[in-house]
């Protein structure tokens, strides 16, 4: 038996033994996918599908060598998922036969929101993920993705997006988990510890810098520095890895003049060098051809080629254009060294052994599973419950008996509860013959089970209409905000950028005519981003909730459901000003050099709850610890009101002088708590001393000692306990290994 | 004689022994500034003017050891010149009779517009400056209004603002030159050499980064990296400082978490090692404070004082706070090495020691001159002319015989003229009762000395009067824009950011109701920024054009003018969706990844004129030149209308393949070209390779072989001429002494 074959040696020996027996050719081959299914005409997922594919060659000549990876044999085309298992099961069998050693392509799939396929649950969007404040479930759905994505063949999923948000207008916000690293972070590695425990592969992405692009604008060049690259954009990337996640996705992104696909300090030198990533960098789709096409950077395909993988991207996707033969021409001529070669088909080859495919008994066999099981629409369901964020409530919710006015189409259209990455906005816009292959209900559906005589207006009736019914009605819903879709398709998703956070399609003014009417109107925005809406009797704000999100809906608006969701984003008062965030300096806050109150009209965090919740007794284990120390920070909650409900108790730091400007405000721990009406807990944080490091003025992450602000509450701008702790010692510096988040506990007790 | 006094003896040998003779309080007291008439209570010129001016001891203990610097003794209040001078001559006598070496005061003004006093011209702002594309007259300016400040007993005047725009939000829009730092550059070093040749310390400012604010709310931070600082915002200063200019301002920013104020690369690494700066750094006003009470990285003003020291801020402004005693007190206890006293006081004696300030026969006596002279206003008047930019025109200018309706109260308002620093804007408003000080037309007034029978709408009048007005009219102009006023009291100017780009106070809905009648409207805009207007029968773009203002735009509208300026700033098609500039990488620019299109409505550098030119024959003198070469290109312009005209022709840069993104187009060359009708003129740019330079991966500048390509034309959009030169040769790297810009000459010839 060669060596490689031989599964009682270890991964390295094996791969080594592998790659000495293989060609340049042959190893090229693996450094790159294939988009089988991709029509060359006619309406693609991406803009860039057709013009950057066609040149792909007939079948056998593409896998002669052997493939790297199959790109969205699910995700491209509404398929069954036994038949799309099948074609998978046969496309690896010829893949196997025609390359030398047999070798299979990993076999990859989008999983933004769920499984991207035709019948597979649609989950919320993260950012609704961001909303709930609750990792464990996010935990157990990103365990159930992934268990659905083996059970058919697919070995790495692509994501999760852990791009922290600094421009809603960005059209990719919904695919953000929310504006605060330490709250994507600990969102996102649970997704991660979840998918990588159901054996998938999961793929960290965009690394690094995509969500700050120029007023929001898909691609757009970024202006940011070495300090918020690390302080801000990061540490949810750091949380992740240490999940274990075992690929990352180059991001489009240029920073400062350097597109990331080809910058060796970022994609080698800190992801490697400094995280100590062991894992397969991938290229975001046709991410190596856009250093030629866009960027300008490379004069043709083999130019962007011999960056790129000198850079660290070892896998171009979604299929080849520049690895394959400008790749082996470049090699030849010396442009490249046959060495970075080796070091990229050394990873890609180690990841392939790991999960079997070199292995002797390796089958490439599926074996389909229901795609949205009973089981995952209830993780769905909770989901969806728990992100509901109620914004203001003037006592009108939960509604009362009475007559309901719902207005505006986006109630009743089931694709307004999905993201632009489930399968039926996705794809299912340009197929729709084939159906949505899930069950959603519309807001209306959902409304009419609890309460069968609502009146419903589309908007399309006309203003007039919508007024009118309101005012024969005891109360008014105005459903408002987005359809997802990619590339304009929407108004929100990836490419549906806005110029500022109106509500798109005259909605604001739809919004005036029903609040200037004396009905109480609850406006019910659903929507991929924060827009700015006028006050009204009650807002409820919503993330694309996914399939099951019309009944978690309604039933927050009926009253089953106590809303517990927290914003992950600020909602502005103005739709101009942006971009902005919470997490900023003191001078990014209301001051007196200038006219511009960039004060929100709902702050990071916030949310509200039929019950009420108290704070107290703010504790705090010591007055001082030492730069490597921690303390424990308690405080009481008590549910005042006459109903159980679950407050999102959160802690956030404030170092009022430090070496370099720092956030004004800062979460710092979160931990949702239920209680019964009546009833107090005691909820600890144990602060290390490393939350609270930053990047000094030498670029290195320090400690710094001095006294640091502690503050808890219930968001960002209502922190009624207020303590402090102070850091003794020299300033100390941290690395990769620092610990970057704060064990919550919270115990319930009767006061 | 002692050896400081003896002027026989060079500056440094007269410094340093009179250092040596001086106490610690004695070198202490040079390093600040006192803002005499400063009032302790009611409206100031600045927001923190009263609280952190509030401990200012009584006047003789002030001058006990001496006095730096006399803060605006000018541009506070109402004074008239004779008065001022005699105030400030005074005050220096008593500087000077109370310190042991009888040492004066600098006195410093503001002249961003003008000499900003009252009585005196108020020229233009520095964006209409920026629309003349006319260096040589900005020259003659600068030196009339450093003449008149050097008459009066100034030393110092705080300009040119050298800021790059980069967000038009910010209300300072208006006193930046542009979006293009080739252009600032130019601009602004003539300012500089016309104020240096007479006498006056020139201050460039904000040093720097201090226009990239978030969202362009002032003062916000800024997220920018190095590469984008070192090619976008600093070349307008390196311009400047070769021209002779004495004195830098440090800028309120942070950039990327370091304040300014506190940044010792910037301060000494860049602006002294890299740069050569010789003179003095003064702080912004408060700008040291700041350290302390808005970025949160000083605990109190000696900490404040020992970082802003150590980093290179010479001269705290506008009063003593932070370098009185809390700097001698941490000198005394070590926190601070008294070296860097040292290293401040030879910078500031030295520059009063070159002024004559330390001569035995110095006097302080001013020779007061008029201060809006026919001269100046001449100047003033061909600068306003030159700066009228004419965006659209469907023939409905120059106005025919008719009845002209004027619409809109910013038509009959002097001050609509002005930007915030000019006096009457300045100050003028919290002190109505004493007059302008200089006469300004308005808008209406010129219009009816050239059309007395025309009917005017004011704004309060309300819409349908404007409407109707308008119908009964044959043309309508509806005057729309700014009023500039400092922090809120105004649409512009320090201080009043704008959330988005949509013209303020309701004018859009005016123009739309004006736009729907059939009545041909002219949109005149009087503006401190950019806004998006709705297409018209013809728009007019001027930037607070001056006391000449008025006089101007109407020879302008009645054809006497033929307009010649061009934009220095792109106009929007929508109000949000900023940040933009047209001085940006292809994804800056429309690309298919977004459905937002950043296409302006008018581009950068565009202007029409009465006449037409025609472009042909674009000739490059040869096709390859040295990394260290330079290049003629060669165009023939003709002035293909009926009646004499001024065009202003663009060389714009292109380098479609480099080591970073690079932008899609990049001024490099204009000139102001008046063509007889029927007349051609060759015009010549000589490029030199210098001019390609950029900051490379490495983070130095670098001339990098390979195609560049040429465009010339009418704008950054309208460039009818392509050529291309290769650079061969290495990469080159080129230092500070790089040749940064392009001469242009040009020969009108028949053709």
């Amino acid at each position: 038996m060669e060596p490689w074959r031989d599964t009682a040696l270890p991964v390295e020996a094996r791969v080594a033994d592998l790659i000495s027996r293989m060609t340049l050719e042959e190893k090229i081959a693996q450094l790159a996918g294939v988009w089988v299914s991709a029509a060359a005409s006619g309406d693609g997922v991406a803009p860039h599908q057709d013009e950057l594919a066609e040149d792909t060659p007939p079948w056998p000549e593409v896998i002669k060598y052997g493939l790297g990876q199959l790109t969205r044999t699910f995700g491209t085309a509404p398929v069954t998922p036994e038949a799309g298992a099948k074609a998978l099961e046969h496309t690896q069998r010829e893949i196997m036969a025609t390359n030398r050693f047999g070798i299979p392509a990993m076999a990859h799939e989008e999983c933004l929101a769920g499984f991207t396929t035709w019948g597979a649950t649609a989950y919320p969007v993260p950012l609704a993920w961001g909303a709930t404040f609750d990792p464990a479930l996010i935990c157990e759905m990103g365990a159930r993705i992934g268990h659905d994505m083996r059970a058919h063949g697919i070995h790495q999923g692509l994501a999760p997006v852990l791009d922290v948000t600094r421009d809603p207008r960005w059209g990719r916000t919904e695919e953000t988990i929310g504006e605060d690293p330490y709250l994507v972070g600990m969102i996102g590695a649970q997704y991660v510890r979840g998918m990588e425990q159901a054996g998938i592969v999961a793929t960290l992405k965009h690394f690094a810098g995509y969500s700050a692009s120029r007023a929001g604008r898909n691609h757009a060049p970024v202006s940011m520095g070495p300090r918020e690259l690390a302080d801000v954009i990061l540490p949810p990337f750091e949380m992740a890895l240490r999940e274990g996640a075992r690929s990352v996705m180059q991001s489009y992104t240029e920073i400062d003049g350097v597109p990331t696909a080809a910058d060796t300090r970022m994609l080698t030198g800190l992801l490697r060098d400094v995280l100590g990533f062991k894992g397969v960098v991938v290229s975001d789709y046709f991410g190596v051809s856009f250093l030629e096409t866009t960027h300008g950077v490379a004069g043709d395909p083999g130019h962007a080629a011999t960056q790129a993988l000198t850079a660290g991207v070892d896998v171009e996707l979604p299929t080849v254009r520049c690895y394959g033969a400008p790749l082996a021409d470049a090699v030849r001529l010396g442009a490249i060294d046959e060495s970075y070669v080796d070091r990229a088909v050394t990873r890609v080859l180690s990841q392939k052994c790991e999960l079997g495919l070199l292995d002797p008994s390796y089958s490439p066999t599926a074996s389909p599973v229901p795609l949205d099981s009973a089981a995952n629409r209830a993780v769905a369901r909770k989901l969806a419950e728990e992100s509901v964020v109620l914004l203001e409530n003037s006592s009108v919710l939960p509604l009362r008996p009475g007559r309901i006015a719902v207005v505006g189409s986006l109630a009743d259209d089931p694709l307004v509860m999905l993201g632009c990455y489930s399968f039926p906005a996705h794809v299912g816009v340009s197929h729709p013959d084939a159906g949505m292959g899930i069950e959603i209900k519309t807001i209306v559906q959902a409304l009419r089970e609890r309460q069968p005589d609502l009146t419903f207006v589309p908007t399309e009736a006309g203003v007039q209409a919508a007024v009118d019914a309101a005012r024969e009605a005891d109360v008014c819903i105005a459903v408002v905000g987005d359809k997802a879709g990619l590339f304009g398709r929407g108004t929100s998703g990836e490419g549906c950028d806005a110029p500022d956070l109106r509500l798109p399609n005259g909605q604001t003014e739809l919004l005036d005519a029903l609040l200037a009417t004396s009905t109480p109107t609850v406006v019910l925005v659903c929507s991929g981003r924060p827009y700015t809406t006028p006050p009204a009797a009650a807002t409820v704000q919503t993330f694309f909730p996914g399939e099951e999100g019309a009944d978690a809906i309604a039933d927050v608006l009926m009253g089953q459901v106590n809303p517990s969701g927290r914003l992950p984003v600020s909602v502005p008062a103005h739709p101009g000003a942006q971009p902005s965030s919470y997490l900023s300096a003191p001078l990014g806050y209301r001051s007196e050099v200038s006219a511009l109150d960039p004060t929100p009209r709902f702050s990071f965090g916030h949310g509200l709850s039929y019950t009420t919740f108290d704070y107290r007794d703010l504790r705090v284990s010591s007055p001082e610890i030492p730069v490597d120390g921690s303390v424990d920070i308690t405080v009481t909650v008590t549910n005042t009101g006459s109903r159980e409900g679950v407050e999102v108790v959160q802690l956030y730091l404030r170092d009022p002088v430090a070496q370099v400007t720092r956030p004004q405000r800062q979460l710092a721990g979160f931990v949702r708590v239920p209680l019964e009406p009546g009833r107090s807990a005691d909820v600890t944080f144990t602060l290390h001393a490393d939350v609270t490091s930053f990047t000094g003025r030498d670029g290195h992450r320090v400690v710094e000692p001095g006294l640091v602000e502690l503050h808890v509450g219930r968001s960002s701008s209502d922190t009624p306990l207020t303590g402090s702790v102070t850091l003794t010692g020299a300033v100390r510096r941290v690395g990769p290994d620092r610990i970057m988040t704060t064990p919550a506990g919270y115990s319930a007790a009767e006061h």
